[in-house]
């Protein structure tokens, strides 16, 4: 049983990506909805919450951990790692890698969208220099996003979708990099938007690669993975607003499987 | 040493109207900024968090309260009223007796501005309903005002302030309404940009009225308030970035009197 987290809704485009590539797999899922953002906070409190979530996932038995969140992944994965007995894996290594990839088969230049802890990290910049220098890497904190997801503007005509992502993706129009890494879960859901204003530039899912490089760590191990496909869901708040998020990201209705847990008993 | 609390910054839109209508009077100020919004939360998280805030303002020793918070105000403030052996005024009351005698005087019609949680409540619609029928109640969730302000897009010519405004506006614009209540401590910041969509509505300050009403109850009573106009802020997360942004809405430096305490401990 594999245990996937976020600060909320987001991580979801994690499960939707074991839905595709491993199915089989059974997954808990934790949201932290009642403290959702984690983005804006800081480093401290951003430990000591993921800490919490990966605590209760491991009492529901996990065998290994996603950190289905950018913020998290970025801010204290090392930490998480270190000090838990399974495996952890977190956005940034697997999208810094193929953003990597990508733009040495290209024009050399990659972007990184993220939070603003996630953009004040430097996470991903540091690991993507890891794999060699000679790629120019431009960070944008794209601050509102995460309200627009969460307020379901995201349609490739909704107007303030459409201002936000050119204002912010301005720096990097006119270069039109070779990736642009999403390193938000949340900003797959607005894949369209920013592909109107970036069509020559590969859009990398941070939480499809991280499910990637999972399955390829653990993907065989039946012992790890389970093999029933079951999907437990678990929030901080309110379950029934969760699940009705959770149809825009599956596009299925999750509401019977989705609980409350008290996080800060963890 | 009158006690005042929010999610986050927004409160501090009181503390500016202590300043200028009782400067005298001791302040203690408490910012969930950990946990903020409290704007999208179920009720009963609510609850629970404006509880520990509480406790944590007593704990220093608080005479009287204010919740600075749309959100708790129209939630849970007959629980804390109820529970608590100091007296609790919260935001929806003062506002909704000056947005009632206001439109008394006009076109009957009084729109209310507010966070999700605030308008799900019904909580103003309920408290004008007091003063008598024949008034117009329009109430508005705008989800993306706090996003907007916290991200300093406020000004009275930002693009997408003026969209989000516009937009959420649309149904009372044509209607021009006596009385807009800024249900929201937050929104006070957007007034320039909404009075340009609404030149001929009042615009009512929540926090200010409920301020007033606080000073009204206790305001000669130096027992209570104090008079040495000390002024000591609180937050559960990061003290400097809540200093920064309460330069914005003070129009001073507060850095070396913020300071951060663990909110889940009370």
């Amino acid at each position: 049983m594999i245990g996937v987290f976020d600060s909320g809704v987001g991580g979801l485009t994690a499960v939707s990506a074991f839905d595709r590539l491993l199915p089989q797999c059974d997954i808990v899922y934790f949201g932290d909805t009642a403290r959702v953002p984690y983005g804006t906070k800081s480093k401290a409190v951003i430990e000591k919450y993921a800490f919490q979530d990966c605590r209760f996932m491991l009492s529901e038995g996990v065998k290994a951990i996603l950190a289905a969140c950018g913020t998290v992944s970025s801010n204290c994965l090392d930490e998480l790692k270190e000090a838990l007995e399974v495996p952890v894996t977190g956005v940034v290594e697997p999208a810094a890698k193929k953003a990597y990839e990508t733009a040495a088969r290209s024009n050399r230049t990659i972007a990184v969208l993220g939070t603003s802890a996630t953009v004040r990290s430097g996470a991903y910049e540091r690991e993507i220099r890891k794999y060699g220098d000679g790629t120019e890497i431009i960070s944008i904190a794209c601050p509102l996003f995460v309200s627009l997801v969460e307020n379901g503007r995201v349609g490739a005509d909704d107007e303030i979708a459409n201002i936000a992502v050119r204002e912010y993706l301005a720096p990097i129009i006119p270069i039109s990099p070779s990736a642009v890494i999403l390193g938000c879960t949340h900003y797959p859901l607005l894949s369209e938007v920013i592909a109107k204003y970036l069509p020559e530039s590969a859009l990398i899912n941070a939480s499809e690669e991280a499910v990637r490089s999972l399955c390829s760590l653990v993907g065989e191990d039946d012992s790890v993975c389970g093999r029933s496909g079951a999907r437990r869901f678990y929030v901080s708040d309110d379950p029934e607003g969760f699940a009705e998020s959770g149809r825009a990201f599956l596009g299925h209705d999750i509401s019977d499987r989705v609980n409350y847990v008290n996080i800060e008993e963890f």
